[in-house]
C-alpha cells in the first residue's frame, strides 16, 4: 500500500510540475505556436514521458485552466455565501474574480489565446474534467442568480445561464483593458483610471440584474465595503 | 504635376498592399512572433522598401487598425445620426459595430493580440494617426452620450468617457465568445445561442446608461427594428 501511495504522490507532483512548465511556456510563446516539445524541455522530461501525462496541447491547457479554476473556486463560493442577498453575492463574486485576475495577470493572456483555438480536442479525460469545472462555476453563478430571484433582489425575467455567460465574457474584455492599462493610455492619449472602469463595469452588470437601479447601487456599495479593490496602476 | 500625382497614387497603392499583407501575416502568426521580414515576403518587397513605409511592427499595426476604423466610421456616424435620441443612437451604434466584427472576424484576433503588447512604439506618424482615429471614435461615443443626457434619455451622472471605454472593452470579450461559439460550446458542454448573448449584452449596456429601465427596453427594441442582426452560427 505504501508503495502505491508514494507512486500516486509522485505522479501528482510530476503532473503539477508539467502544468507549471506548460503555463510558463504558454505565456511565453502563445497557444498557436506552442509545441509539446517545448513543454517537455521546460519540464525536463522526454516527450514520451510528457505524453504519458497529457495527450496533447488541449489536454494540457485544460489541465492548466482546471487547476486555476479549482484554486479560485472556494473563494468565489465564500464570497457568495457571506452576502445578505443574491445581488450582493453577484457583486462580491465579481470583485473576488477581479482580484484573482489582477493577482495572476498572465492567466488572462493564456486564456484569451486558448479561446481563439480554431477547434479543441475535447475527447481527453483532462478536457472532461475542465468542462466539469466550467460547469461548476457556471452553476455557482446560476444558483446565485436564482437565489436573488427568490429573495427578490434580482429580476425574475433574467435567464441565469445567459447572464452567467454574459458576466464571464464581458469581464474578459474589461480585464484585458485593465491589465494592459499602460498601452491603453498610449492608444487613447490620456490618463486611464482602471478602478473607474472596473466600477463602471460592475455597476453595469448589477443594473442589468437588479430589480431596481437603487438595489444595484446598494449592492455595489455593500460589496465595496466588504472587499476593497486592490489598486491596479496604469504604470507598469 | 502629373508625375507627382502618379507617384502619390503609387505610394498609396503600395501602402495599401503592405497593410493587406501585414493583416494576413498578423492573423496567421500573431503579434508576438511577427517579424517584419515575413511582411516583406508577403508583400513581395525588400525589407528596406518595407521600412520606407512602416518603421516597425507597431507602426504597421497602427496603420492596419486605423484603416479598419476609418472604413467603419461613417456607418457608425450614420447609425447615430438616424436615431431619434441619444440612447437609441448608442443601441444602433452597438449593433453596427457588432456587424463590422462579424463581417471581419479575423480583425478581433489581430486586435486582441496587439492589445497584449507589453509596450508600444507610439512615436511614429502612423501611431499618431491611429491615436487620432481612436480619439475620433471615442469622441463620437462621448458626443452621443452627451446628446442623450441633453435629450433626457441617458442618466446625467454618467461619465461619457468612462462609459465609452466600458462599452468598447466589454464588447471585445462578448465578441470573442460569439466569434468562437463552437469552442465555447465544447467548454460549457451545452448549446450556446450567440444572438441571446449579444442581446443580453446590449440590454445590459443600455440599462447602465438609461434614465429608466423602461427607456432601455424601448431603445433596445427600436434599434432591433432598424437593424436586424446577422445570424452568427455556433457551428463553424
Amino acid at each position: 500500500m505504501a508503495v502505491k501511495q508514494r507512486r500516486a504522490r509522485e505522479r501528482e507532483a510530476r503532473r503539477a510540475a508539467i502544468l507549471d512548465a506548460g503555463e510558463r511556456v504558454l505565456e511565453d510563446v502563445g497557444y498557436r505556436s506552442l509545441r509539446m516539445e517545448q513543454v517537455a524541455v521546460a519540464a525536463e522530461l522526454s516527450k514520451g514521458t510528457l505524453y504519458l501525462y497529457f495527450e496533447g496541447k488541449d489536454a494540457l491547457c485544460a489541465g492548466i485552466a482546471e487547476r486555476r479554476m479549482r484554486e479560485n473556486f472556494p473563494a468565489l463560493q465564500a464570497a457568495a455565501a457571506d452576502a445578505p442577498d443574491g445581488l450582493t453575492a453577484m457583486a462580491r463574486m465579481s470583485r473576488r474574480f477581479f482580484l484573482h485576475v489582477t493577482e495572476t495577470p498572465h492567466v488572462l493572456r493564456v486564456a484569451l489565446d486558448w479561446f481563439q483555438a480554431p477547434r479543441l480536442d475535447d475527447g481527453t479525460e483532462d478536457f472532461r474534467r475542465y468542462r466539469a469545472m466550467v460547469t461548476e462555476v457556471l452553476e455557482l453563478i446560476g444558483a446565485t442568480l436564482r437565489r436573488g430571484q427568490t429573495d427578490g433582489s434580482i429580476r425574475a425575467e433574467i435567464d441565469p445561464f445567459t447572464k452567467a455567460i454574459h458576466a464571464w465574457s464581458s469581464s474578459l474584455g474589461v480585464n484585458l483593458f485593465i491589465l494592459n492599462a499602460a498601452t491603453v493610455e498610449q492608444r487613447i492619449g490620456r490618463p486611464f483610471v482602471t478602478e473607474a472602469l472596473f466600477e463602471e463595469h460592475l455597476e453595469s452588470l448589477l443594473r442589468s440584474m437588479a430589480v431596481t437601479p437603487a438595489a444595484a447601487t446598494r449592492a455595489l456599495h455593500a460589496s465595496r465595503v466588504a472587499e476593497p479593490l486592490r489598486k491596479v496602476s496604469g504604470e507598469r
